[in-house]
């Protein structure tokens, strides 16, 4: 994988991130790609709190791969950070080559520069798959999540 | 539980909190209560953090329950604005007594009016009651959580 360059995301791969969203059996449901300035205004928010830092993995000026990260400060855990991803995508195209744990060591490493203490994610209970790779990974299966709409 | 007062913490709130941290079966391994300058620092981070937001609910001057929010913008779900809420811990004096409801009801409260969309948590799998009680509250079971430590 040492052909892809990850970097923070700019406004110009917006289009790119949110057909990775869709490209998904649960996102083609949640996405709205034709809805570009919906995505545009997001990503102003997110660009503009220095928390959060949306990755992307790119081959030759293509975006393949994308991750969120947000970065939280606390008081439990002896006042430790964490980070949180979410958002991880990869390309229909590229899965199961590499790149998503390409990915996570490239996510994993940025948050250990940053001196955080914990990573930590959701998956969907249906996304088994996923579920092993982070396991592979190195992340151990210890909670439940819990989601409620607004 | 109208005797309860939920507002933002303070510096002179961070032993209470950390008191109510230690004051539970997984709390009272990772937390160190008298090494409260520790603390003191996270806090300082937390406050100068406008993503986060530690409550505190107290009857009479006396802090009794605690929250930490975090307000996530992102790309995902058409551009939707993400609350997590972690640390949720209630004096175990205070158990059974509602104080719990009352908080995440004023959670879920402020959390619309911030404008967010989604408000999500983990709880540790072996915290089967507390499943229970966000269950009731209506929130989803709906994925896993993972963890690694950094």
């Amino acid at each position: 994988m040492s052909d892809i360059d990850f970097r923070r995301a700019t406004l110009a791969d917006v289009p790119a991130i949110v057909a990775l969203m869709a490209d998904d059996y649960l996102g083609a449901r949640r996405e709205s790609p034709d809805d570009l300035p919906l995505y545009q205004e997001a990503f102003a928010r997110v660009e503009q709190d220095p928390g959060q830092f949306l990755v992307v993995g790119e081959r030759d000026g293509t975006v393949l791969a994308t991750a969120h990260l947000t970065f939280i400060p606390g008081l439990s855990r002896r006042g430790a950070t964490r980070a949180i991803v979410e958002a991880v995508r990869v390309s229909s195209t590229e899965r199961g080559a590499g790149l998503g744990s390409a990915l996570m060591h490239w996510v994993i490493a940025e948050c250990r520069s940053r001196g955080c203490d914990l990573l930590q994610l959701t998956s969907d209970n249906t996304r088994l798959e996923a579920h092993r790779f982070y396991q592979k990974l190195g992340f151990a299966q210890s909670h439940a999540g819990f989601k409620y709409e607004l």
